[in-house]
């Protein structure tokens, strides 16, 4: 086989048979393909696009490109839930220990942060003492016995997925659906998914700005469920201001503590909620979205999900007494309050640009690699649509140093718009549910 | 400025600036530029497109891209001329000398062969002692003296082109429009040619199998020529069979001689008389087509042009005496005469596969840097339209074994189509002429 034909036929807008979209994702794998050729294929696919059939399969190679993490002797259906990334969206801590509480076994490889968006990992991390990298052993025998496993991806798991995206990001090639859906997926699938509840953000601070890309993107991934045999819902949920309150890495942890104990509600849990309600709708767990929220919910009153949160610290390591003491977590000496210069109503948020913000108090990462400040990030003390008068502080700013603060606090200022008159309506928190046809 | 943006920016459908194609062409030139960077965004702008200015200055960077050949020494109007390539096309061995030999200069700088297209370089090396390497000083004083110089490329000219070329040739990315016009023009300009005639081939031995894209290419390069400051006439020819009737190296300076003697006329001959006409044109030299075509053919007549051609074989350490005795000329050992197998019309040649029995022949090359057999190659006997009957010999093959001959001699027999019926119409000759508007 020939890959400049390949490259060619893509270029023509030909569709690729499932045995080129083989030899292409082996050459990816074992280095026999050149990067320059490789690149080439990328922008081909980005600019012509593949077929369902091809994501597919596409998919399925980057899956098979190294280990599969077999789940079989973890009894259940297991669900694993993926987003795609947003500000103070720390769903995971919250559904995974709600979701194994009522018995559907949640056994999940999580990423790092980058760029304005967050990663479970860090925020665990966050954690004194807790362990993140677990190895396959380890983490078959904690999800027999506890239900709940949050790890990091290990390193065998979908190589070609890791040398395309390294590629990807310095060749303009990365905001193509297909690339991403096999990318997203490639990973779920080895990491032994039988389901998977895809989290799509759309919004000001999401990758997918537009609801149209977003649908698209969801769709993408909810077709493939049939062509590769795994049970898939999309939610496309709105984020145009952060989820959650707390942004940062321990204060994302401190947050979702609250959750779980009911200290707090709103948006962040209304999303747990949903995303975990899905989640048990594919386990066949219950029969309504209502339901599983239901459930949930009785789990966070009845102390079942803190639990099922203290068993998982106990088990990687973490300092259990962080949930009765978050002067256990660390957080930064210097804060900052950023206070409104205006008198008026937040009409829009600019979420990305809220995410960057973290980055500056250190809660964030600029480049790959980089250490963070697991102490730093922000509290907002508004929502959008909210009404708020010249001095009122609307987001704390915590970091290493005061001009680390003042610079976050600057650019938090830019991404609030405070107008005279309330914005007729906000963006909807979900924006749709797309559920896989049997 | 950073690279990735501007493939995103081409990837997007948007124009580039001079200052990024510039960068572009720099980073290519200075090796700055990552292979896989340059390879997506070569796919971007296969796919997207290249606007007459974009192409323009593309063009003009990769010309700069190394030495620009400074022809201001040879007095009068510089006009070069550049087939995209066909079979027994050997119009530059002809028209040269003529257009040389009414006062027009002709410096021409000329490329080798591959696949199923010869060169003019490779056809020059066939006569004894020929040199094709004719260093930039020398280039000078020839031109000045004699008005004719036929050499290779020098090293230094246009490396933007040699390394982008290499590039496209491996990542699918040869075929497009703006890529393809400005690799032939930068170089046209690069070796200082005030004026320029494009032959844009057209048929089954042309790289453009159809008007189409010939006549998109041809205008393309045609509009570029108001961009860089320099006159365009783009003539589209048909390739639809040999143009000649000898293919080879040794064979197509045979031909050529003969038509410079006055001894064959045919398609070879009609189209050099036409390109030149169409360089005297650009160079002022004559106020007509039909006037040019005139003066070149009494250059024939009166042997001038012949005698041009002889002071460019001494000029350039060549044997003049291969001019009265072609059996000088290399002409290798085995010959086969290929011959019908029915009776009938031929109705059609299949050019490129011609092509590809004389690169079997040993005349042509299968890759870059492949050594020739100067003496090998194909004289063909029948023409497109010509009735031919059972046992009737339509081409005869000489290569060094007869092996190879017999391998030649079986596609040949494949390239040729032999009905009942005779075809309706052969293709034109010429196709179209199009000349810059002033």
């Amino acid at each position: 086989m020939n890959f400049v034909d390949i490259i060619i036929k893509k270029r023509d807008g030909k569709k690729l048979t499932k045995k080129e979209i083989a030899f292409f994702v082996n050459g990816v794998t074992d280095g026999s393909l050149p990067d320059y050729q490789i690149s080439s294929l990328l922008m081909a696919i980005l600019l012509n696009g593949m077929d369902a059939e091809e994501t597919a399969h596409l998919t399925m190679e980057m899956a098979h490109s190294g280990d599969m993490f077999d789940l079989s002797s973890v009894e259940g259906f297991k669900v694993d839930k993926h987003s795609t990334g947003g500000v103070a969206d720390t769903t995971t801590l919250i559904l995974a220990p709600l979701v194994a509480s009522v018995g559907v076994p949640v056994v999940k490889m999580s990423g790092r942060g980058l760029g304005f968006s967050g990663g479970t990992i860090d925020k665990l991390e966050s954690i004194p003492g807790f362990r993140v990298d677990v190895t396959e052993e380890e983490a078959l025998r904690f999800g027999r016995k506890s239900g709940i496993v949050l790890m990091s991806q290990t390193d065998d798991l979908t190589p070609a997925d890791k040398k395309l995206y390294a590629l990807r990001d310095v060749t303009g090639t990365v905001d193509s659906i297909p690339l991403i859906a096999a990318s997203i997926m490639s990973k779920k699938i080895a990491a032994g998914a039988d389901g998977i509840v895809l989290d799509v953000k759309c919004g000001s601070g999401a990758f997918m700005k537009d609801l149209e890309s977003a649908e698209k993107l969801a769709t993408t991934m909810a077709d493939m469920g049939r062509h590769v045999g795994r049970k898939v819902t999309a939610v496309i949920s709105g984020m145009d201001q952060p989820l959650g309150m707390y942004i940062g890495n321990s204060l994302e942890v401190m947050e979702a503590m609250e959750v779980l104990k009911g200290n707090v509600g709103g948006d962040l849990l209304e999303v747990s909620l949903i995303l975990g309600a899905n989640m048990l709708l594919l386990a066949g767990r219950v029969e309504t979205e209502e339901e599983g929220k239901a459930l949930l919910l009785e789990q966070i009153k009845n102390g079942k999900g803190l639990a099922k949160f203290r068993e998982l610290l106990v088990q990687q390591g973490g300092n259990v007494h962080v949930i009765d003491n978050y002067d256990l977590l660390p957080l930064s000496p210097a804060k900052l309050e950023v206070k409104a210069e205006k008198d008026g109503y937040i009409t829009h948020m600019d979420t990305a640009r809220i995410g960057r913000a973290s980055q500056e108090t250190g809660a964030g990462r600029m480049f790959k690699g980089q250490p963070l400040d697991f102490g730093a990030g922000i509290v907002m003390k508004k929502r959008a649509g909210d009404a708020i008068a010249t001095g009122e502080t609307f987001a704390i700013v915590y970091s290493e140093s005061e001009e680390k603060c003042r610079s976050a606090a600057d650019i938090l200022k830019k991404a609030i718009t405070i107008e005279e008159k309330q914005a007729a309506k906000q963006p909807p928190l979900i924006w749709k549910i797309i559920r896989q046809e049997d």
